[in-house]
């Protein structure tokens, strides 16, 4: 097989997470290793994703990493350390000048390589671009590299940036229950969890039961309609066997109609994919459960911690994260293209999977739902083999550098 | 002098913090060491403080901690492993049948020892004691044992707890401010942190300066009258420098006419010593910006997680905790009483201090503010010698033991 040679472009897509700067690091690592045989000499970085890369904006990321400090560094270092976008590509055929000029940018600095890291917006991107080059003139390899901590892209056991977002919850969700437990005035504390359509996040708030017993009294996902009669009665009922109740929630939950939860405290803003932005579930069960049943009660919202917080990520995620960047270089080499990387579990107990990849166009635009396996039969809490499937991936402990009490991370 | 010769109890009391299960372990050591020269005999803790003390829900913590592996547990474990409360006790000359209640019981146990680990309110408690016990004939030793994350007790350079909350602050602080680096689009983010009274732990957040150049453009503390003009001006110029502008206010920063920020969204809640419970500052101000300036706007409420979060704990703190705990139990052989121990500082650089006491009913129901020097001219930031007072208390990470990826935390 005669093997493309010319340089290779990286960027990162969508939102931060503790991991993505892990697999861009594995990218880097691959080059540098040079696993890819030789066919591949500089490797930029496309600032601000697809949108830096037709402003230019590059930067030569094989020259930049010259040590292994930095790479560690960057290893443990949170969000997105190129910046990212959320620009979706025009539909094929809509506007072919949008696709020509990012050809001609990718000829004037011979890119014949082009990996992106990102969840499923972005995946839509590497789909479309590998649609119009497939179907054109520029011969190119083009491979998508999961991230997202939402963990809904099909075709992979999980994506890499979960682990870590799942860890921090859990962690999280355990310090919060012994707190809770201090007083013995009846409580209700609403956990609010990221994960518009797919319950995964939530489901990481749970974990603690197979490890230490520990886990909210009640979990509701997106999956499952929410009925707030149901939920009165729920929360009534572990109120009525201890004083602290725990409840976690994803942002996501709808009722019967259709609305979100949250829908009543929200702006209505949208982002760029049309995805309603949502806030306020944690909220709007608050004022619920104080109207209704009138004892104390809290919400938290774990916000942006929960995708950034790269000083409690998942070593296994990490490690993950930067073998799945080294192997896309590894598959480019020997000509995999239009294709995402994948991780396949291959067994819980001992915990063991292999990277592989699959056809992009199967993967963009879908959502893997949590298993309704996964989920008890009253749809308030998660069962033991979705604990069991998730338990492996938060294991261990990334060591991030500290300096004056403080993590070091990378910017450049 | 002549030693009095007893029983101890140990109690916990006020809100949960990460440091106040590390004194309470530091008590446990200094009994079991023997620094009292054999003047106490068992320790009993009560549970949830002085509610649990008066229904005899006592624990024998002597026979409890048999081991050093119990007692470095419970120094890694959050929130307050006797559990807590918020009892007011009545004032003096209004209720004797209470206190007499109480001495019933001391006699009872041949408690001559008491030791209250807590706040503000906690110390409130221990005044109380120590003048009804003063004037009534029942010879006792009290002491009150310094513990918030507030760090708004007078007296003592800082509060055990202060210090691990401040690191939880000052490290998501960072990666929030790296996770809103990612985009270009204007956007402010506003993060909400605990502090009704006094700013110290909002001022937390500022530390990275002093470290690596990296804080939030703007800090409003509760020490300065908030003006919603000047705060939209504050926020314009910083947009005008960059796009992600990171904002961090104090729960309690109050307009000039008295009224919290957060009031309009607050729920009028008070809680047992009269305090107004706050929520929403940090909402109250993403609505006011986004209806003011327009851009994208998210407030993050720190909530819950800067108080219980053992796993990102400052090991000075936790150190320190455990040294003002044992402290506690050699002064109390002593004869040192209805005082609160305290930490005087001698250097910053190197960090060095010592432990002392001083009287209690000095210390009651007064509030410590942030230093007029911490707060720069403007009202919208924190100076050096403030990032300076507060970098040593962050110093070095407690190791939390870790099983199957979850923290160990001791629960009895």
């Amino acid at each position: 097989m005669k093997q493309l040679c010319g340089n290779a472009v990286v960027g990162q897509s969508g939102g931060p997470t503790a991991a993505i700067n892990a697999t861009l690091a594995g990218v880097i690592r691959g080059v540098k290793e040079n696993v890819h045989g030789g066919c591949i000499h500089t490797l930029y970085g496309m600032r601000n994703g697809v949108e830096g890369l037709l402003e230019e904006r590059l930067i030569d990321l094989t020259s930049y990493f010259d040590s292994e400090e930095k790479l560690e560094l960057l290893e443990h270092t949170p969000a997105a350390a190129l910046g990212s976008c959320r620009k979706k590509l025009p539909k094929s055929g809509e506007n072919d000048a949008f696709y020509e000029q990012m050809i001609a940018i990718f000829r004037k600095y011979d890119i014949r390589y082009f990996f992106y890291i990102g969840g499923n917006d972005s995946m839509d991107t590497v789909a479309k671009l590998s649609a119009y080059t497939k179907s054109h003139d520029y011969e190119m390899v083009i491979l998508g590299v999961p991230k997202t901590i939402d963990n809904d892209l099909v075709g992979t056991d999980h994506t890499p940036g979960f682990g870590s977002a799942a860890k921090y919850i859990a962690v999280t969700t355990q310090e919060i229950i012994r707190d809770c437990a201090v007083y013995r005035v009846p409580a209700v504390t609403i956990i609010e969890i990221m994960g518009r359509d797919a319950g995964w996040l939530t489901a990481a708030s749970a974990i603690g039961r197979v490890v230490n017993g520990m886990e909210p009294d009640l979990v509701y996902l997106p999956e499952r309609v929410f009925d707030m009669q149901q939920f009165f009665a729920d929360v009534r009922a572990a109120l009525a066997k201890h004083p602290n109740v725990v409840v976690a929630v994803s942002e996501g939950i709808r009722f019967a109609d259709g609305h979100y939860v949250g829908e009543g405290t929200q702006t209505g803003a949208k982002d760029a994919f049309g995805h309603a932005y949502l806030a306020g579930t944690g909220k709007a069960l608050e004022l619920a459960v104080k109207a209704e049943i009138g004892c104390k009660v809290r919400s938290i919202e774990l916000n942006l911690p929960q995708r950034c917080a790269s000083h409690l990520a998942s070593a296994t995620d990490i490690l993950e994260s930067i073998a799945v960047g080294r192997a896309a270089i590894q598959a480019a080499s020997e000509g995999v293209t239009r294709q995402m990387m994948t991780i396949q579990r291959i067994s819980d107990v001992p915990y063991m999977n292999e990277i592989w990849h699959s056809d992009v166009s199967e993967i963009a635009n879908k959502i893997r739902y949590v298993d309704d396996a996964f989920i008890n039969e009253a749809g308030n809490h998660v069962t033991d083999a979705c604990c069991r499937y998730l338990l492996p991936l938060i294991q261990g402990e990334a060591s991030c550098k500290y300096e004056n009490g403080l993590p070091k991370h990378l910017v450049f």
